[in-house]
């Protein structure tokens, strides 16, 4: 997610104590920062933060961590999060770093409306492509376990066929998620406009 | 498919040369019937024949069965059959008796716009439930192939989680097939139908 350019963005990132900083001397160490054993669930591309904020408030016994890499779209999710929340982290970073920074301790991946990157020569850049799904054998603690949402019909069938052909299977799917019978959804801010706009949301669950 | 009585049906099945009435004296055999080792494949619900005919036509290397159970509809399918077809013969059958009728020797199955039975009780007779994967394992003779086309997203989205969740991978998928880069389609009776309602149509590939 890109964003216009937020002029206090280092003043917000320096001052909140949501954003974890030090990253990478965590390694297969996060339950220490959170000071408990419970599950540790990722976003990958958490934006603004609205799903990621609102999963933690409704999951006190599961920590959140969200990931985002431009710095005004991670200011704006730090502005938003309330006060004393101890499950919920975000870092600014990019996803290819993800198995320098994890090591066998997530439970599980959010994917929300991640870039389509629509065409084939970007094809390894999307967060379902062999490239990230190696990386998350790293990350994951023991039965991998992806969610996605999407508007983008491409990336949700090219999504299946890359999960499926790397050894998952998908459990759970649907092609209209805001009709279907799958609970407790929480929305992204993307999400609430791309429906507004009549569009379908797209959702898979996927597991190894 | 169901179809208006047609009154001649016994006359029709009597004569044509492409109906195979000793069925169940193959089992494991088909290739003697077809007298040459070419793959064999196999349409569950092969309607008035279109698809079917077609794919023996263009392929005169596979041999080619369509079953289907309601006499009426076989008859409508064996008056389209050019004569002169040598990969190709028609059984009237119900697809519960499958792995009664064929051993370890079908290498691809298809299932063109199968009965999506909607209701939650009727989930075994949808054509890749569990019930139908298990008898396609007697059948398929080394690896598993089956394709899927269907305008029914309901059926689509249970065929994409039954087939995973069973051990296939899906290794191909549109969510609209006439404007996808999938090649060589034929169309069955319904598919034209439908397309020209405008309605999408789906198709997936997979493989154990």
């Amino acid at each position: 997610m890109r964003l216009r350019n937020v002029k206090n963005k280092e003043e917000i990132m320096n001052n909140s104590t949501y954003l974890l900083k030090d990253y990478k001397n965590y390694l297969g160490n996060f339950h220490k920062l959170f000071k408990n054993n419970n599950p540790i669930e990722l976003e990958i591309g958490c934006g603004k933060g609205r799903f990621i904020i609102n999963k933690a408030l409704s999951n006190p016994n599961i920590n959140y961590i969200g990931i985002e890499k431009y710095d005004s779209v991670v200011a704006r999710c730090l502005e938003k999060i309330p006060e004393g929340i101890n499950n919920l982290i975000i870092i600014r970073m990019n996803a290819n770093e993800l198995n320098e920074v994890f090591s066998k301790e997530i439970d599980t991946i959010y994917l929300n409306f991640s870039d389509p990157w629509p065409k084939k020569r970007w094809r390894d850049r999307r967060l379902t492509s062999k490239v990230f799904l190696e990386k998350y054998d790293f990350v994951f603690k023991n039965s991998p376990h992806i969610i996605q949402k999407t508007d983008n019909k491409d990336l949700f069938a090219y999504s299946i066929v890359s999960l499926s052909t790397y050894g998952y299977k998908i459990i759970a799917i649907s092609f209209d998620l805001h009709n279907s019978d799958i609970e407790n959804n929480i929305e992204t801010e993307f999400e609430i406009k791309y429906s507004e706009n009549g569009k379908n949301i797209y959702y898979l669950e996927a597991i190894k």
